[in-house]
């Protein structure tokens, strides 16, 4: 079973793919798909776009899940992953009803056992659970892949939360 | 020079198209797409990037006018609304680069000639300009034709806004 996590952004958006088998999960790739500030917004979303039509078309992911959106302070950044969030949304609709999104408590919760854990908690359990030399760089990736652990944890209690 | 105007959201998407020569306008088509609440919303997406991309085949807009994104009260109302421009924005950058948007005081201002004029003031003008019989129903899609009729007013004046 391939998962796909994502954390939505506009200028970084960050993704996590791996292979979830039984109990053990295997890290496939993990990156960030990124859009210059300079570009105007409907091309950064037609990059956004294309970048997620490339991942699926690679990974063929069965399941993807995806960091639920809370709002900042800042409105502008607000509605810029709102939109980003919709256009990669749209993308895995077309190739599947499999979508699924977890909370950042839910995210601690699965991956530490703590939902308050810190950032740099989460990262060295992504680390240790994927057998991993180093701490996934940047931030963005390592949180699709804690989103993509968190699905895969979720799954075998049962509680996914698909994306209503 | 074929104009669609457009106001998002994801329950309601208004549209409107114009066909605008020198200082006359005349009216097109105008209507909504909508999304049933019961639908997950990465479906909901998906329609509406169906949606636009039929109003793109059907009336091949050679320039696109958005209302401006403001947030209301309500976030959950407003990361929807945002996730629809999104996919809104990215259905039209892959036909054209001519993507506009206006505030609504923008819009106000360039169909009635005052900036705080109320929804029916706007609504009756845009009945006029465009010789209608009634006023457009339901609202949204009268203020995508407002935007619509906004554009073509700047365009006159070389007053338009990009989307950045």
């Amino acid at each position: 079973m391939v998962i796909l996590g994502i954390d939505p952004g506009l200028a970084t958006l960050g993704y996590g793919v791996i292979e979830s088998t039984g109990s053990k999960n295997r890290l496939i790739q993990y990156g960030t798909l990124n859009t210059p500030k300079g570009v105007a917004i409907p091309f950064r979303l037609q990059a956004i776009l294309r970048g997620m039509n490339q991942l699926l078309d690679i990974y063929q992911p069965e399941e993807v899940a995806f960091e639920e959106l809370f709002f900042s302070k800042n409105i502008t950044t607000g509605i810029n992953v709102s939109m980003a969030r919709g256009v990669a949304l749209v993308a895995v609709a077309e190739r599947t009803n499999n979508l699924f999104e977890y909370t950042p408590m839910q995210i601690k919760q699965a991956v530490t056992g703590y939902g308050k854990a810190d950032k740099h908690q989460v990262q060295s359990m992504v680390k240790m659970l994927l057998g991993m030399d180093e701490i996934a760089r940047p931030d963005d990736a390592a949180d699709a892949l804690a989103v993509a652990l968190t699905h895969a944890s979720c799954r075998k209690t049962g509680q996914m939360f698909r994306i209503q």
